[in-house]
């Protein structure tokens, strides 16, 4: 009964980070814009710059999620302009980390709300729904957390060494601060116990996806989740489409393959999509009783985002029916 | 000797609120360019917006003194844009609120410092070195003050009343919220007692120059300056070049005229400079003990506003040499 199970409403939930994950979220949103998707969003990127708080995946999801966001870059909107940031180095202030304009408003006003006590999923809602966002975006937690990279340099601070000194030091160690006080939303929660599918976008696994499978009771909301969990790899042929999850996770001990993110997430994950130049690798997943997909992940633009996205949950919707039989 | 005064050093003082004062300090900066210029700025049209930290009249100052003010409107910043403003829009936030994109830097860089624990005359003298700026420019107080407008429509905050109801409530009283706290900073307080002249630039009476005078101790020392203190007034034929101080003077029972002004500042003013179609205005202050010139005041551009402040600390040079003799 595959083919009715693809008709059904599906209740989504993907865990997304960056643009990897904001394209594929989108791809969702677009495959199957009636049903009810929620987008779990990395927030230990998160950090204070002038006195702003600067949800940099939030952003990205939600600026994807809205149709505005920067199509050279995928982060940023499209079109943007760095007047103030102009501005702010003509006073000595420090320029390294890019604030467009535009995108000065969202952090303008979320630290507003959150100075004013609203929570960051209250803030996300508002800042969506005004995008005209359908899906909803939720933080991991709403706790503040902060993701260290321990490098031969010292600990470094996540935009610092992921912006200001471009991901050039090795990886030996990350350190989530306030981890151990953060907890799964109500909204997360709830979103997890109705899905019908649960996707882990292709984003860095060990500090996009890693954080928000770190909160705690979330990787036993997953483990417990009457759905199948099927994850897209962020790895093709080796090598990371964008970012340093490549020598981030061959620094950290991991093959650096769609087999090496599989076992991150072995403990609950159905199903995996993996690039046909991955084919090869199907077998030693699914050895260990995760099936798997091949498919063309690299998306080129947004035919491709959807057409990731229908695959995915085809792939989903015949685990269901497989699980269910 | 008064010739011999005027190649002598002079540590000016000027009292200014926005645009009309601005521009006087400007030219005093502008004509005695190796004299030490400090200019006490009124700070209580402060207010937050989406959390940040506006000083209109400080910005007023500062960018005018930086040579980057908007010669079209006399604030804000040359060429700046509102992409930034535009996109709080299109998130539901308040717009009537003019905010440039650079504009922003300024008040982001404030707020953050003030929430530092810097006080906003430390913020103030940062921002204003930054942007090269040799004078000192100094807030009233480090305290907040708020002006509040009492009117037929009920008390009103003064950028409500100045800027979203553009000036259409009469003025019936004016509180100054926060005023019996606040002190006349250190600085502030050295550049008085050293101080050679002491110009009270064309502001508004009631809202701009009248919280600097009620600054605790501010009225006192000014009283005991010893050096001649002189205005400029800001109301010329009758009316107010900017802005509602002719229609607020009126409204408060005041004269609308040089000699309603003079009367204001009667109590420690020496001299002050009037516009040659007020001259028969002349004989009635000068019978209350204030010696007058009479000149055009108004500065179309500048080598207007450098005109007007040679006059003018020439007037205040005379009247040192007559004290002195």
């Amino acid at each position: 009964m595959a083919g009715a199970a693809r008709t059904t409403e599906e209740h989504i939930v993907a865990l997304a980070g960056g643009v990897g994950g904001a394209k594929l979220a989108h791809g969702l949103a677009l495959a199957r814009p009636d049903d009810p998707l929620t987008v779990v969003v990395n927030t230990a990127d998160d950090f204070t710059l002038f006195g702003l708080h600067i949800s940099p995946d939030l952003d990205t999801v939600m600026y994807t999620l809205g149709g505005i966001a920067n199509p050279a870059t995928g982060w940023g909107i499209a079109g943007d302009t760095a007047a103030a940031l102009e501005m702010i180095g003509r006073y000595g202030g420090e320029t390294w980390f890019w604030l467009g304009d535009r995108d000065l408003a969202t952090h303008i006003l979320r630290t507003e709300r959150l100075r004013a006590g609203d929570t960051l999923t209250a803030v996300t809602a508002r800042l969506a729904a005004a995008l005209g966002i359908r899906a909803a975006i939720l933080p991991m937690c709403d706790e503040p957390v902060a993701t260290r990279v321990e490098t031969p340099a010292g600990e470094l601070a996540f935009q610092d060494y992921f912006v200001r000194r471009r991901q050039a030091d090795e990886v030996r160690g990350i350190r989530l601060q306030g981890i151990e006080a953060a907890s799964v939303p109500p909204g997360v929660a709830a979103a997890l116990a109705r899905a019908t599918v649960v996707v882990l976008c292709p984003s860095n696994p060990i500090v996009s996806i890693g954080p928000i499978l770190a909160v705690p009771g979330f990787r036993e909301r997953l483990r417990a989740v009457d759905a199948p969990v099927v994850a897209v790899s962020p790895i093709v042929g080796g090598a990371a489409l964008k970012g340093p999850a490549d020598r981030m996770l061959a620094s950290l001990g991991h093959e650096v393959s769609a087999v090496g993110v599989a076992r991150l997430y072995q403990d609950f994950l159905d199903g995996i999509v993996i690039d046909q130049v991955d084919a090869s690798l199907a077998s030693r997943i699914e050895a260990m009783g995760i099936a798997v997909h091949v498919t063309d992940t690299v998306m080129r633009d947004e035919a491709g985002r959807r057409a990731l996205a229908d695959e995915t949950l085809a792939f989903a919707a015949r685990l269901r029916t497989q699980v269910g039989a």
